[in-house]
């Protein structure tokens, strides 16, 4: 049995031709780019080209604005905590909103015991942040604002552009964790007028373990991890030269194919979601219907357990997640769905599946061919299905 | 020509038999090892068995105390302020040495900034810690003790058990950075008695961007990095599953084949220190003279300096290092050479060769054939040089 994984969201396999492109890179730049003998040079400047491919995918002007992380979370925390510390003299407002990945909920909790006032804008029935309501939220105290740029559980795209105004017009400094979105959304650090851009390698087929934060000139930063003084001192420790490689090499693949795989991809995405709402009654799409991300689709379905059709799929060779991995080890329902006015039991009912580079029209129908009666299963087998869809 | 390399302190090539157990994971070990499908359940496998692989190297009873981080960097930041931060209403001292990493030595600048009080045990002219210095600084307000295993930069190692006790006695956490020794001294921290023990996984051959922190059972740290709680709450971020089966290779790998690798490296090693002490006027040896790392031999020369050494030896195609790498690009002299109590021109004047699995006796050979005439040449440049040693 082939099996099928629409779990991207999750993580993703490595390009191959990222791993044709790290490989060398073990045995040959191993040299640390702070040595000033040709092995250390031979990692520099691997290191530089691949920082030059990253910033032309997020649009950034200057390459030297990308600093390399061991991952999305870690970029959060550095945008996040770097800036709260750093800016507390002129301010204690941060601004962020109800739908972000788990690690900035997180980083907030910490800030706010630490004294600093989040604020969290609501979002509608579709994920999406009124730019009205963050107009509404921020003060001339807000010295961060942090909004994600599409959310990776139900693909809502946010008006960045229209939210970075408002943060500027305030003073503030604005963050986008743009760690779902990249490689799926034309994100432009300049034309979005973006201080702070989190992004991370696996979600554009590189390696695990390399993200990367997009500073833009002038933003100031205290590090959360001190130490050589690499990447221009905002994070200490050896450059991970062949996962960065590995980085720009993604960078560079996506930054070339995005726009086809796009269309490829919200292709089929759409031929699931179709056939998923035509052919079983009581579900319906989650996020919004038109700004979302090509490679997502989450629904829901009455009367059944997400978890357990994630486990019924996995015994048929199929991927997918209930809700966003980070969290899925809890039993509380997605922070995202409650926050977009799902009932517990409509949260509890919702499936993503996160398409990716390599998944098939013929995957689709595989999953269209079994999804039907794996939900009528499950519904027979509840006390609280209706009579009409016990069949 | 081919070149050498003995600047395996630096960064090192990671051994084959490691890409081989990784590439694979790049292609089909992707999921989420929180996601509750195969391929997370794989991911999940997969970084256990790593997990028990580096427990077994540094002879830790319980494979859950080991604890994946981005590299030893960061196993320093999350010991280190983990520590303070989850103790500061126990005390507010913390004791470490003159010759810790820079990590350390940045991470404690921070520290006293927030309050704690740091104090630095001075080492001998061999760089050895008088565990009687620290029973001397420890005081009940004590609470943390962080100590290196072995220096890098002149190899000499510490009495790690002995000072284990003083800790314990005064009720402190007792950390060890143990970067530099990793694979290359017999690290047991049930034996030691360690709360805390820093590795990385370059430094046994593996990949970069991935390390470990020990963290004993009853040990509590703040996590530096907040986010969806994995690594039992204490590092968050997905985990690097390619790059932490990676390290568990090179740890099993390492495991097995320490010794006779240690016997190898320290004779090739000495046979360069006895080629240089024997053959060069003026040239004297840095660090304990037996109680070394195998594979470190650091050497200064009168009135020659090692900067100008690295760059004469890299135009023959040979790579060593005049100091720690981490901070090479400041011209400060090494704090380490600086806390054994050489002048500004002695430090200056040091070469690090930092040996390591492929090097070679012939290698050794050529260096020996090269060296003498080089610091002859860089002799007779300097108006310093003694009209004797102008030859």
């Amino acid at each position: 049995m082939k099996r099928i994984y629409m779990d991207y969201q999750a993580g993703s396999p490595v390009d191959p031709r990222v791993i044709e492109a790290m490989i060398p890179c073990f045995g040959t730049v191993f040299g640390n780019p702070s040595s000033t003998h040709a092995f250390g040079q031979e990692a520099k400047n691997a290191v530089d080209d691949a920082r030059a491919k990253v910033a032309s995918l997020i649009g950034a002007e200057r390459k030297e604005d990308v600093v390399f992380t061991s991952g999305g979370t870690e970029s959060n925390n550095l945008a996040l905590t770097g800036t709260a510390e750093r800016r507390r003299e002129k301010g204690k407002t941060i601004v962020t909103s109800a739908i972000e990945h788990i690690s900035i909920l997180n980083i907030c909790k910490h800030l706010s015991r630490l004294g600093f006032d989040v604020k969290h804008v609501p979002v509608d029935s579709y994920g999406m942040i009124d730019p009205a309501a963050v107009e509404k939220t921020i003060s001339n105290d807000t010295i961060l604002v942090s909004i994600m740029y599409a959310n990776g559980e139900i693909g809502t795209i946010e008006p960045i552009a229209e939210i970075s105004k408002i943060a500027h017009t305030h003073g503030a400094v604005f963050h986008v964790d743009a760690v779902a979105a990249v490689g799926k959304a034309p994100i432009n650090v300049e034309r979005e007028n973006i201080d702070l851009l989190s992004l991370s390698s696996n979600d554009i087929y590189g390696p695990k373990g390399v993200g990367a934060l997009y500073v833009k000139q002038g933003t100031q930063l205290r590090p959360i991890i001190l130490g050589g003084g690499q990447e221009r001192g905002l994070r200490s420790g050896t450059e991970n030269a062949p996962g960065i490689v590995g980085m720009g090499k993604a960078a560079e693949i996506t930054a070339q194919e995005m726009k086809d795989e796009s269309t490829k991809l919200a292709q089929i995405r759409d031929r699931l979601r179709k056939g998923i709402l035509d052919n079983i009654p009581h579900s319906h799409l989650n996020g919004h219907p038109t700004a979302r991300l090509p490679s997502n689709l989450s629904v829901r379905f009455s009367y059944v357990e997400g978890e357990s059709l994630v486990l019924s799929l996995d015994m048929e060779g199929i991927a997918v997640s209930s809700g966003s991995a980070c969290s899925s080890k809890t039993l509380e329902p997605s922070h995202v769905l409650r926050a977009i006015g799902l009932r517990h039991e409509e949260a509890h009912g919702s499936l993503l599946f996160s398409l990716g580079r390599w998944n098939t029209s013929d995957e689709v129908d595989q999953v269209l061919g079994l999804l039907p009666e794996i939900v009528r299963r499950l519904r027979r087998m509840s006390p609280l299905t209706p009579k009409e869809l016990q069949v």
